[in-house]
């Protein structure tokens, strides 16, 4: 059976109307009562994995799902092995460098060398202070990385943005945009060049914009 | 002033209470309401930050929190350079080898060589298989480590146990503890040796049993 991995979070619940408008029901993950991490569409046809945003793409690399739904900014960090399929255009952010409003930094390149960057995308963070040329020393965080500048611990913040609501909160202003993400269609490679479990139809629908629109 | 890092989560409660009774108040951080991050007790004699338990160590390393409070576990897989200064005997849990009850094996020594191990916690993971001369391949995942073996995708699992709740109704077994884990007072090093903010009565008083039980 064709199983499919679904990210809790931020993308959890568009990702299951786009499965329910070609057929896949997975909406008992919604329920807030349920606690199964793994159920079956109720017409039988497919498996559902409630999984981290993060661990879609290994679920999916290791063909335990032979399709998942993920933020571009997790697949960037990851270099996960799996063939990316469409951009799904829903979940829109962005990874930005922000700082303290009142600092002096109008752009990445004002920030001292050897400054520190606290970050949850590490390997996003330092591939951009490279491509800049700019030494950093990353400070990996896992979670409200917007202290960083607030504690004085960094200079810098490398983070995800969407409404900008939590650096205005910290007063933090965005210096540079890295990159936009929006939710991803990925595929385990062999699944998908072998079309098992009529793979590429599925995908095709998932793709056609009249019918994610239902 | 003193900064001191509180983990959020299981422990949070208890180090929150061990701070109350020498007279240091970060109870505004169990308000279901608060949204901040940094609050100072009332008395205005220290600030506390909220942070992720793994967050709490690279607090207290980078100098920005003289004090924290977090789990063994979470130090022995962060390797943080932080002086380690009292077991405070709440938090209890196991790090252990789990695998399906099901599954033929008694012991870590049955499991097969270049088998799958998903965990959370890579290096403690790494680092006892190759403590046994085992061989395995380590697949790093983000939350719900229970799904590896569940999926098919690991044969086993390393991850922390507390009540084994978790296990027993995913139908897993433990097979072996590798360490057993609480809750441990750590300080930033230089900080400590220097007794600023008298550090050093504040742990006196912490580690004093007489205390902390009130």
């Amino acid at each position: 059976m064709l199983t499919i991995a679904l990210p809790k979070g931020a993308l959890l619940q568009e990702s299951i109307a786009r499965f329910q408008a070609i057929g896949l029901d997975f909406s008992a993950f919604l329920d807030k009562s349920n606690r199964q991490l793994q159920i079956t569409t109720p017409n039988g046809k497919a498996q559902g994995l409630l999984v981290r945003a993060q661990d879609v793409p290994v679920y999916v690399e290791y063909g335990q799902a032979q399709l998942g739904i993920v933020g571009y900014d997790v697949l960037r960090e990851k270099q996960a092995d799996v063939a990316q399929l469409a951009d799904l255009g829903f979940g829109h952010c962005r990874m930005s460098v922000a700082v303290k409003a009142s600092s002096p930094y109008r752009s990445a390149l004002d920030l001292p060398a050897h400054c520190r960057v606290a970050s949850k995308f590490v390997k996003c963070a330092r591939d951009y202070f490279n491509s800049i040329d700019l030494p950093v020393d990353i400070v990996p965080l896992y979670g409200s990385v917007e202290l960083g500048p607030i504690t004085g611990m960094s200079e810098a913040i490398v983070d995800l943005v969407s409404t900008g609501r939590t650096l205005q909160e910290n007063n933090l202003m965005e210096l540079e945009v890295l990159y936009e993400s929006t939710a991803r269609l990925i595929a385990h490679p062999i699944s998908y060049r072998v079309n098992s479990d009529g793979l590429s139809d599925l995908i095709q629908q998932l793709r056609s914009p009249a019918l994610v629109t239902i």
